[in-house]
């Protein structure tokens, strides 16, 4: 099995601070540090195992490192490769976990002195909760995790960032980051909308004194971060507008059957949405 | 506290059988009979211990019976009424536990000998599973039940069927069968077509291969019993057809924003719907 000697993650938030915390349990790393603008998240992550040592300074953090995975918000990316590309060094090997990939690589290009030894990454793992104090290693096992590599890109830094992402038992996917982008608008970010449009739909029309665990679980993704889902659907645009495009049409769709009271075509339509589904969570989810 | 001497379940699936379980380990009601068209799937209610006595005749299951509890599908409700009708006697109570209420309550007052012997139900208890080898008492503990009487309704009927979900820690509200047609439109009925048209969006633009657990919790109501489902949503047309509309609205709305690439908008709209979300919930599950 693949181990290196120090892993830096960069931004101890909770996926971040997962990262470290699985990172370590698995053995893929033998260290772990933490670097966070704010030294008390980061503190807070080495006070819950996550990390073995809190930074605030991105420069002591990665001195000696092998590898930096980037958890910070997207809007955070321009600035932080900003402060990598000074830093950087044939044997530094730098991934991410953004949740789009397309604008993460024009960063990345953007400001990296050798944007070679840059690789995108997108653990498809996540929680609607926040902070180190909520990092689990139990995020990522069996979940997908997309490796989005240019022609360029160091063959030792994809064979090392796959080697971690194994480690933590993510089932690993190839694509382009254009590929990436669009398929995630519709499974993540269109649910993510889909999920705060119920609630604006409440708040419009009322229902909330007889909700229960179908509207709670249908809605869960409205309890994720705000100021983070607008960077990601700032940062995917395009994808998302098409996304809800088809998903307006669907709703279209669904509103002339019941217009027209044709019972068939309602049955054909759940009975098809029932099957993919489960179809899907056969093949995914063991 | 109210006890009955026999309750009866009409119709023995995921819900009734479930009925039937909370009812017996409440102490609600000394015996619990449950009656299917199928005889197997009440003698499977009864192997769970979820009823005493399975019958598949209607007339045996309600011959001692002081409360019956019609757990059938939303198409079955005229056919069980009007095998209900020449059995009802003054010390019969009926009630429900169907997702619409204006349909039944009509069924009801077309079918039965005495209507006012018909108090609507609907304890918001669902689970995506089906069966009763499935039932579990845990369904019912804080969620809503509405009831929906008329002005003719039995007093005593009322008091005892509100004694039966109290017995099971259902929190009781009191509405008109609009009202509730309307309300649960919005928070029931929209959210499985939500989801299933999640689905059908995956179906035609492709995503599955990187979709993860905020795509399965989303569409967690896609994989319902497509009939039962039909039956709903065909039931209550116009307030499911208004929701859908307002719904459609709220997705263009966020489709602007996003054209107009407003951030602030983007982020106004996120941050109220995750405080909209968690306020409820601090409300409503404990």
């Amino acid at each position: 099995m693949t181990q290196i000697n120090q892993l830096t993650i960069i931004g101890t938030g909770l996926l971040g601070a997962s990262v470290g915390l699985a990172a370590k349990q698995s053995g893929f790393a033998k260290k772990v540090a933490g670097v966070s603008r704010n030294l008390e998240s980061a503190e807070k992550a080495a006070s819950v195992g996550a990390i073995d040592m809190p930074f605030d300074k991105i420069s002591d953090s990665l001195a000696d490192a092998d590898l930096a995975v980037i958890a910070v918000p997207l809007s955070g990316f321009d600035y932080i490769f900003s402060l990598i590309a000074p830093l950087q060094r044939p044997n530094l090997f730098i991934t991410d976990v953004g949740s789009t990939k397309s604008s993460v690589i024009a960063s990345a290009k953007k400001h990296l002195t050798d944007p070679t030894l840059f690789l995108g990454s997108h653990p498809m793992a996540g929680s609607e909760k926040q902070g180190p104090e909520s990092a689990s290693a139990n995020l990522f096992p069996n979940k997908p995790c997309i490796l989005t590599p240019e022609p360029d890109t160091n063959r030792n830094l994809i064979n090392t960032v796959t080697a971690l992402w194994q480690a933590l038992s993510m089932n690993i996917l190839t694509m382009t980051p254009e590929q990436h982008d669009t398929q995630t608008a519709v499974v993540s970010h269109l649910p993510h909308a889909a999920a705060a449009l119920l609630i604006q739909t409440a708040n419009t029309l009322g229902g909330y004194d007889v909700a229960s665990t179908g509207f709670r679980d249908t809605t869960r993704l409205a309890s994720s971060n705000p100021p983070m889902r607008v960077d990601i659907m700032s940062a995917n645009r395009p994808a998302l507008i098409t996304a809800l495009s088809q998903y307006r049409d669907q709703i279209t769709n669904l509103m002339a059957i019941l217009e027209s009271n044709d019972r068939q075509a309602l049955l054909d339509l759940l009975t098809l949405s029932q099957t993919s589904r489960d179809h899907w969570l056969d093949d995914s989810f063991h």
